[in-house]
């Protein structure tokens, strides 16, 4: 594909040779000749110059860049769509396995897949053109949305409502029951998990994420909301739209995670924890309580530039500690210096 | 059913009408006209009085609360018996699927329920009562005992014993091998990991937990202890009994926790620590040594009141150390006056 | 089996009576009668003279051992041999089961093991002796090596290249979608994910591990590097040879980590990190930037000495701050007695 062809596609503005040839998109650092890869930012702007690649997707044109240029609003966008563009195929209808379990109470819709060893229980609705792969299990009553991916050795317990256009990737579990004991008599007695999690629309899940049923009521993952893998999501969490939770977060019940909110990975949000709406919390975080709009970080959290700022001075506290006896002892000599 | 046969079922005591009918029960946020709720302490007074619930499970009688209300020693636990009550039906017995294999040397209890997709190897026993969803796999010599629940897509590896009335959640691995290496020849070479895993009667065992065999020996959780999602538990760990372990937990080889010990999300455990009875480790705590009992947070831990304390401390590093920059300038400005 | 025979079969130095009859192997806390255990270090000299066992490894003869003592280099490295000699048999061939799906497309080596309600999609290719266990998936094009294990339920996704003699445990995911989006319009658009993965020959990969595929170009775990469980490794990272990753460890996307490296549990290296070869990264520890060899611990990561001596101080901050304050009071009543 000619690189003239890709600024029509993009509606991006062109500056050196529309006639370079585009066999592929790429990253900077995998670029080989013929790809065309992108300038997220100035910082990278070395990289981009040493790779191999042809042309270059840029915000405002870059005079140190020798390659051919697109200019378009968002250049990362604009990688995306050709990712798209060149690689990604609609996953073609193969029907439904033989050796996978439908029951018949269940309500597959058209062009449907569903693999082999993949099981479907009674009650269960699976929307148009969405894909079950092997291993998936989709427990009784639950909605699976329209053009949905479920991948391999997934499960979905009981009641769970997935919306359209949701990917879950492998190793998920929707539904477990939730971490809920009462003790009494020296024991902990199950408090049993009759709720359900709501999965709206647009929602990526990744591996190994868990997404526990609420005890009354309803777990909820917001429209568009994109979750990186092997995060924990307790009972009764509500989290907003357009969330991103990056790898490893853990968020205790009944918290309520507002739209737009950015969490780093690793980080752990108490139980009953509110966080206001646009919200950034740094990785390795500790939240709890009410949480007004802002950038966090810390365990417990403080505003982002105070904890850089106290992360900064905790490494000399050894020398702080020493500064403090020498002053004692200067006071010392000042109040009493016969005693010295 | 109308709130006095609920007073009778829970031997609690009523005020308000008896008359009042009740359909289900509920938490506070999610409760509908017609259901019951709990009042878990007065910092969720504002949310039951604010609920839609028809009656409310109390500890002692709240003038406050113009709903009916009844009384027990223990609301949430009489809210857990309520749940069960209502919504908890025994699974009923499914027998064995011809989808699934069961090995000819497997030995099967009564009433067992094996769903499509699980498999059985050879010398594996299940107790009576026990079920067994799709996608379970359980390997050879392995035991689980009467009234379990495997729910889809848990690993349970050879050799391993589960007691009675244990439930595993999905993802759940039990009996990989222990992370163990020594390095020779400038490669890590495997230790062989020989040993087992014993669970024992009426642990849960939350999704995507991974529980190591013993290199040697016994990994071993102990009886009425609750593990939640994402748990990594080592090679030859000892788990007391009753415990409690919140999400992501990480417990680090050969480490015993004692019976009782609650400990929070996140927490790490280094290998070879040993947990007294009773004690309780805040979320995000790291664990080394002997511990004894107490409550403790921060990592390492200290004391909980002592890092509270500290942590406040922590945001205000940078105006102590600038105090102390300002107090070494006075001391010297009173040492040597003239050199100012 | 004699203890003079071990020592032959190590080649190792007797002291004690070479006709003490061995029928085991174990630690020194799981030791039983006709057991050998081992001394990794004079810390565990009370556990090995208290143990039951018959004879121990050592280093070096050690005065107070009474037991019958077997000399060698590296006395865990032949305890892992004689673990290996006296319970580890190869899996015999199973052949390839009617129960699992083998597309017609993919290629089988000689003596493969394949179990049931295995999926082995179009393209797929799998190396001498390997075994698949139940629930494995394995996705379009994938290559496996020789002699590799692939334990039940775990996820190889398309693309995805295994090399030979590794290990994947129970749940693991390879090869997952990266977590890439871009915000534009007032949403998350997925920037599709369509590199891959490599894992070089004798790698093990611990259960519950997700493994992202690259964005463009490649996710490589290099050659002999052993990944506890629940790890998470982002797309484009660059794992090197015979590192070790502690359980729980998150790295976040196109991060390096240098040969030989060893980060403990926990730990979090965001992403765009560079840690050079052969350094140690402590558990918890939060890691950013371009990291020099050496010994660090802390998050934000620092000198393993000065965050020992930095965190000792931490829990005395409350003490300091009164120590400051009283301090100023004094250099106060120093400056204006006549105030005070």
């Amino acid at each position: 594909m000619k690189l003239q062809a890709l600024a029509e596609l993009l509606g991006g503005e062109l500056r050196g040779n529309g006639n370079t040839e585009i066999w592929g998109v790429s990253g900077a650092s995998d670029a080989k000749e013929g790809d065309i890869t992108f300038l997220a930012g100035m910082k990278w702007l070395k990289e981009v110059k040493g790779s191999s690649a042809s042309a270059v997707l840029v915000k405002e044109f870059v005079d140190e860049i020798a390659k051919p240029q697109l200019k378009t609003g968002n250049p990362q966008y604009a990688f995306a769509k050709l990712l798209s563009h060149f690689y990604v195929r609609p996953h073609p209808c193969k029907g439904i396995s033989s050796r996978a379990f439908i029951s018949e109470k269940a309500s597959i819709g058209q062009d449907v897949t569903i693999y082999d060893f993949a099981y479907i229980a009674d009650g269960v609705r699976i929307g148009a053109k969405s894909v079950v792969y092997p291993g998936v299990f989709i427990g009784e009553d639950s909605t699976v949305g329209e053009g949905c991916t479920i991948h391999p050795n997934t499960t979905i317990r009981e009641r769970v409502t997935i919306g359209s256009n949701v990917v879950i990737h492998s190793g998920a579990v929707i539904g477990a029951d939730g971490f809920g004991y009462v003790f009494e008599g020296g024991v902990h007695h199950k408090i049993p998990q009759v709720g359900t999690v709501v999965i709206e629309d647009d929602v990526e899940i990744g591996a190994g994420v868990t997404i526990d049923r609420a005890t009354t009521g309803t777990t909820r993952i917001g429209r568009g909301t994109k979750i990186d893998n092997l995060v924990q999501v307790g009972h009764n969490v509500q989290v907003g739209r357009n969330v991103i939770l990056v790898a490893q977060i853990g968020i205790g019940g009944s918290s309520h995670i507002g739209d737009h909110t950015i969490i780093g990975g690793q980080a752990g949000i108490a139980d009953h924890t509110t966080i206001a709406p646009g919200t950034m919390i740094g990785a390795q975080s500790g939240v709890l309580g009410e949480v007004q709009r802002g950038i966090y970080s810390g365990s417990p959290i403080m505003p982002h530039r105070d904890w850089l700022k106290a992360s900064a001075v905790f490494a000399r506290l050894p020398e702080l500690k020493k500064k403090i006896e020498e002053l004692e002892k200067s006071i010392r000599t000042i109040q009493s210096p016969e005693e010295q």
